[in-house]
């Protein structure tokens, strides 16, 4: 980031529920920002229509028009392809399905767009302004609705030979585990995710176990979340704490794999589900120590990430800076 | 590789039966080989003088003194730290531990001399001399007795923050599989190396499977390897058939593993355990592909090794080289 200071560049964050635009100067500072809806359900049109219209908005608030951007960095949940710009599959925007979406907005925009899956994104913010700041070979991981990462190999994100690394949310952990949306089955994300732990915390309900968590939700089962098994977990419910205890071990068990595969200096995780903090880290730390070996396990350190909903628009600001 | 035509190093290959060296030139061609007995069981110091031996024995075969020699590659499998020379553990000599190996080689002969995972030395090996040439993102497996992989990015071998990536033979792929000796269990080398598959012959055999694997091995279970299924297999035996599918399948859901973890352009299958051949390829890729997104697994092109039982003394050999 050696641009002069009038470089600007917009980060973007589409998300299932949210588009996020903000502008960012060359220090990596938001200069403004801005909200919208990402309507999901009605195609790629609709979709780039609030992009643009959230980054005209925030365009707006900084005095700025499109033509002043040196860049735009674009991060978006799920499988997509760097250097053509189309995103294949979104977990959380299933109407999007091999949708060229950096051409799309480029051609609006008269602009660069860089395209990147949100965990890259995240990680290349947390490398230059959140915890893993001189970080060099670490590897950024998301516990959220599903779990993505980001690698970072010699300070760059690790793209593999078609842009498409890296998806450790779909390593198999339990080969004969539960059925996941990508076709395989045991995969990391239907176990250790915040879906899993909601899937598997309802299902324990409907077996008839007696617990808090329902007080939480009006006594509908199909609305508990992590959130709602953290808040009864806090207050000492059993089932709520089974639940984070299992989702631990999940947790553990994959990165247990990242460490002796990457063998990193640093595991940064981020993502709404480690909002439930140390009583779901501690013990997938332990679980991933006790099965790593030793002489891997002993110098990676663990890390919560910084950027928290901010580490879209930021990562992919980052990395469009990074691009110039 | 652009020495001078007079450059000559030399590739050791520890095994936990064998010491291979050889002399090799710039082009990576051998000019001579020796193959040694290794004490596994007598400790580093005997160990080490088995490996000089060797070294002199090449060394008078090709006319030369260890001053004659630029440098020295040293494979040997388990784990080891390439900066510090020393070896952690090897699965197959359980009396070398935490020793610096490539310093007390490098204390006789007076050159440098480069400590590398043998799976690691077989990677280069093949991306120079092989299966990979050409190629610049791969990962090199090794089904053998463990497994092991090198995993090569940007034509160069990814080391990891302390030199011990990468150990995929030890990634959960089911999570409360078999112990394996590292203290975890379920890892894909308990469940898809030639050990494995000749753990549960053994056990199905032991369960009253009427086959005649022991037909082989003068009906001695305890003497049931890889290649005696095998020959069974081939003359259509059922339990045969049926092990060496099992195994495919658990060799397949590892290798989705690396697909999507990685999105290699190629993977290349080496060890004793892929002599088996299709038999035991064909359904593991199958089973890979199925597993792993398509986007990802259509893109990867699945390799036999090209370098057999050389590649461990012709990969150190080349790294070495490539270190000058």
């Amino acid at each position: 980031m050696s641009q002069h200071d009038d470089t600007r560049v917009i980060g973007i964050d589409l998300g299932g529920s949210n588009v996020r635009a903000a502008v960012v100067n060359a220090q990596g500072q938001m200069l403004a920002r801005d909200q919208g809806i990402t309507p999901a359900d009605e195609g790629s049109e609709a979709i780039v229509k609030s992009i643009l219209d959230s980054v005209n908005r925030v365009l707006g608030q900084a005095h700025l028009a499109a033509s002043d951007l040196s860049a735009v960095g674009l991060s978006c949940a799920g499988l997509s392809n760097p250097e053509t710009g189309i995103l294949y599959t979104s977990p959380n925007i299933p109407t999007l399905k091999d949708v060229p979406l950096a051409g799309l907005i480029e051609k609006e925009l008269g602009k660069k767009v860089f395209l990147m899956n949100d965990a890259n994104a995240a990680a290349v913010g947390e490398m230059h302004l959140g915890a893993a700041r001189g970080a060099r070979n670490f590897i950024y991981v998301t516990l959220s609705t599903g779990i993505g990462a980001g690698v970072v190999i010699d300070g760059k994100i690790y793209a593999g030979s078609t842009g498409l690394a890296s998806e450790p949310g779909h390593m198999i952990i339990s080969d004969e585990g539960p059925e996941c949306y990508c076709g395989s089955r045991g995969c990391w994300e239907p176990l250790a995710s915040g879906t899993a732990l909601a899937n598997y915390a309802r299902r324990r309900i409907q077996e008839g176990i007696k617990t808090s968590i329902l007080d939480y939700v009006d006594g509908d089962a199909e609305r508990v979340t992590a959130e709602v098994v953290h808040r009864a977990a806090q207050r000492g419910d059993a089932l709520a704490k089974e639940v984070i205890a299992r989702t631990a071990y999940y947790v553990g068990v994959g990165l247990a794999n990242l460490i002796n595969i990457f063998n990193p200096e640093l595991i940064v995780i981020g993502g709404g589900l480690s909002n439930i903090g140390d009583m779901l880290l501690e013990p997938a730390y332990e679980e991933a120590r006790r099965r790593a070996f030793s002489q891997m396990s002993d110098v990676v350190r663990f890390a919560r990430a910084k950027l928290g909903e901010d580490s879209g628009v930021l990562g992919a600001a980052v990395f469009a800076l990074g691009e110039l």
